[in-house]
């Protein structure tokens, strides 16, 4: 776990399952050196092979196997952190870590909706960095704290930004159709779901309007003014594996044509403040014209799962457009995510090797 | 297959999928006896066990194996006929039926939008029979011709009667999570489905608004007028066996509270017209309370699968109530339907054994 | 729950899966009345409804939600107990409620293999009662003690039986495709079953040898000889909700022929002993001809769920005979088996009203 | 699709689901060059893109698309052919092809049990291309014909193959579960498979003996001897989308110790003959030593799917020892073998560019 130049980093909560996405997205990160491993008192001090049950696909990567296990105190050997720790315990350390100078990218939902925490996805609102200047002078804070989204609200907020950039969006009606990994392992018990749909997912559809609304918020002088937009979410449970499908209608400000909002989506390019950040896709939006597209099993790995598909464009007899997005819940929501945000704080000179 | 004093039915296109359901409604129907089977070219002139390749659960009933099957030429010994042909087939042969002075009672999607031709849900719009007077009337038929809704809808118009009735709905936002048994054997490919959702039925959600137009519209002097409303729909194909969920945001006349609602939906009664029908169930409507019901395994066999069970009622932020539905797309839906019109006919006066 | 001259019973471990599938049985038990239930510490002194959480289909019956659960301890008002407490519990309380004089029906494996306790499938080997005059002597008991086995050999044990009175079982190759259920609730992840097969099932292949000797042993004089038989297990878990299928291939003494096979399982009617049981379907063994038959999903349900259906029975080119078994593992396996023998147990006179 | 020195190859059947597999394999392949695509009267003369359906992942490749089809007569501009037609229609012109000149490559089944013609996996039994001498030799073919095996023996046979050279395998029983893929598309319907196991697979069951026997035969003097071993089979298909899962119980000449077994199977290396082919993989045998695994969804693409996963070896109370294979049936199964045989062929002399 050595290479010289590059920018040593830890991840606190390293032994659930998005501390282990968390692993193997770094262990052979272009830009980060993996130097800490911090969990619970229950793993500190053991080998990380031995404390961590590993869930996802394959091993543990060998260069984690023999590295102790630390406790979550703010004395790592990083500069930035990033955090899969349970809310909870996020609400208590995060700003520990923060107030001793590291970088902190949480996953966690914690801090998502708080005025001054930045809720980042690089490529379609890296300009609401700028919040965390005020965050640091308001704060005290050396360090800074930004956040990544549900992983849902990722796909739909995607979709919908450049759409709101060219006709701004002002109504979302929204039926999730959602993927068991996004529930955890062992998460959902198969006698649930096999032949079935389940129609409720706890505290789901809560967070969609607050966080789309912050997202595709405008951030002046460091400071957010939300998304003037309302949500209408039904959040449901589907026997897919990865993979979240939303079906979504959208009221405008200004009424585009199917063919326009494709133009707008298709002609979509990042701001430059993202371009070349080692986790983003190549081309971020897949507009799709095939009349059954996109799927889940057949179109979430698309760009390596870092992509949204987006197809069925049409008019809405009610709002103004239909579509249908999917986006990798595992792959560019969770982990991802903040991993793309750390690599946006380098690229923005927030931290050097 | 003789009985006495039953009326005396018959069955077009007997041999397929929803053939075969209506054999299994009628081989020991109160009301009625299965006097003809009749079919395609093809299977006509042959002992019906040997015709048809029994597709549904459980084997042919013996008291029709030997049955010949007959031509599907208007002169079954029968007084009501069910019709499950293909739409083209039914477009052609049903007037001839209802010419002959047959009673027919289509499945088929062929005549559900002709202004002159009721489409029926006994418990909900019995009322609407008094358009086939001036069907006889201005065509001159001896007979007559009823049909019965898609199956996705049937579902939505009996939570929305009784809050039409009540609060009077204009928009209806709907998202199908729709069964694979919805698109007959053998269907869906399992290629297609599994670890999937399929985001589009070729024809589906065209159909909805029209059909839910009609089964919500009002009948003056046998002459129907649509009801007054919108519906913009999403439909998507689930891997679940039987049932089909849909998530539903209503927008209406006069604002319900959720417990409006729960109390008009637990309140309702079908008219007198069809109380007593053989077919219809005790409780048609089932309000559920649990945050994460109602679920289509679970919950779509609710009254021998004839009733519908609705849950998950909250208010909506952009039109006015949430909540999602269930119901057996293969017993209540198709053949079902078109069984309880036939009661109705019966109960109507229409027809005598 | 007080309906005259029923037998008393009571449930140890009600508020657990099979516990649960224990009062569906017995709430409407036309011999027994429902009037103990008792759970472990936690759930004691609680009302029955409150302290359950009902993970099987419908809801608590609603006889039994005000019931006051009772601890595990012997001084429940009732003469037949039925144990549904984990192996470990069983093994210390079952013996101390057979010493105080309750006739102990045990769905528990701990006693399964104990010399001197029966397991019992009433319509196989009824016979095998006469251990318990045995075991009450030996061990002091005014109570009993009697078990039934794992609901995969159940399946197997069920058209091996006939069989074996015929042409006598040597060697016995089974490969089991277990149903999800079979592994309790919450049990098995989705995440781990989806489109995948899971080839182990935690000592479940080292029980079906002994279990099967036991059943197809041979009872004198209150003692058991078990059967002179090897088996041969491959477990697999499949994405099946009910019904253990089993791909079974059988060595005999006297090679029969697939037409001899088949002739003596319809042939089979279990001993009087077990005639009449209410929990006993009309025909234990169904035998199919069709080249696809049993599936699970298809005939599970057989009989209510409480026969056998068996097909393929073909020659095998290394053992003598080849075939496929499927059982509903929850209803013919787990709690109804232990209903059964208590049926049984009043049968022969243990217990009357 | 043109790129200088490569050997120019053709596709018959190439518009199938098989077909298009191989257009996948080929267009980029080191060593061939895809030259010529053909298929029945339907599809000849239309551009490929136009012609074929694709229903494999992803989307036909740029390179074909405007491709014209030929028909299948033995004039392509080729110098290998892989076929990939129906049985009897290979039963007809692959001998055309043969006897013109080409060296055919086939994945049917018509000529696998066909004394002369080769049944060739290069790992095992790149011996067994001696066959073809005597095969052109006595029909008088400037070309010659081989043949890859079923899917399942496949996997079935890398297992077998190194423990047969150190033990001599006498007996195998073998209960596979097998992948919906194997049934091609549409192939088999969600009604049929979702929540159910299909205990038959037509025609499956009876291929596994001879084609095994044949893989594990000996060859001297371009003359086969079968491999002197009985195979009992169950053939299952179970609700997985690719991977087939075997339990596979074997009966040796001498007895080995599951240890022994492990060590043959670690240290299996292929003959030199089969060295550096580009499709073989870099591992030909994964043994696994978690008590679970290998499962069909978590290893079926262990080393781009190529390689065969085997787990759970232990002792057998029939034969001599259990053990679990996992292998994938559309990669490894299907048109790999085909292109695996056309690379052997070239390392071989028979093929120059």
């Amino acid at each position: 776990m050595a290479e010289g130049r590059k920018i040593p980093v830890g991840i606190l909560g390293a032994t659930g399952a998005v501390g282990q996405r968390f692993v193997q997205l770094l262990v052979d990160h272009p830009w980060f050196e993996l130097t800490a491993l911090a969990a619970s008192e229950r793993s500190a001090g053991r080998p990380y092979g031995e404390a961590c049950q590993w869930v996802i696909p394959g091993d543990p990567p060998y260069q984690v196997r023999e590295h102790l296990v630390r406790p979550l105190v703010p004395d790592l050997p990083a500069k930035i952190v990033f955090s899969a720790v349970p809310a909870d315990v996020a609400r208590e350390i995060e700003p520990q870590f923060a107030q001793r100078g590291y970088l902190v990218c949480s996953n966690a939902s914690a801090f998502r909706n708080v005025a001054d925490i930045p809720l980042l996805i690089p490529e379609l609102n890296a300009d609401h960095l700028a919040m965390v200047e005020r965050q640091r002078v308001q704060r005290g804070w050396p360090g800074l704290l930004v956040t990544s989204p549900n992983c849902t609200i990722t796909g739909v907020a995607m979709a919908l930004k450049p759409l709101d950039a060219a006709f701004g969006v002002r109504k979302v009606f929204m039926t999730s159709m959602q993927a068991i990994s996004g529930a955890g392992y062992p998460g959902v018990s198969a006698l649930d779901i096999t032949d079935n749909v389940i129609p409720y997912i706890a505290g789901e559809e809560e967070k969609f309007q607050q966080e789309l609304q912050k997202l595709l918020g405008h951030v002046s002088e460091g400071v957010l003014t939300p998304a003037d937009l309302v949500v209408s979410a039904h959040a449901n449970r589907v026997a897919v594996l990865d993979g979240h499908t939303v079906s979504l209608s959208v009221g405008f400000e200004q009424r585009p044509t199917p063919d326009d909002a494709i133009a707008v989506l298709r002609a979509y390019r990042p701001a430059l403040a993202s371009a070349g950040l080692p986790s983003s896709p190549k081309h971020l939006i897949r507009v799709m014209s095939e009349p059954d597209r996109p799927q889940p099993r057949r179109d979430r790995d698309a760009e390596g799962g870092m992509a949204l598909s987006v197809g069925r464009i049409r008019p809405c007899p009610i709002l103004d457009l239909r579509m249908t997005t999917v986006i990798h819940n595992t792959l560019r929501g969770a982990a991802s995510g903040a991993v793309l945000n750390a690599e946006l704080l380098v690229a923005a000179g927030y931290a050097e090797a």
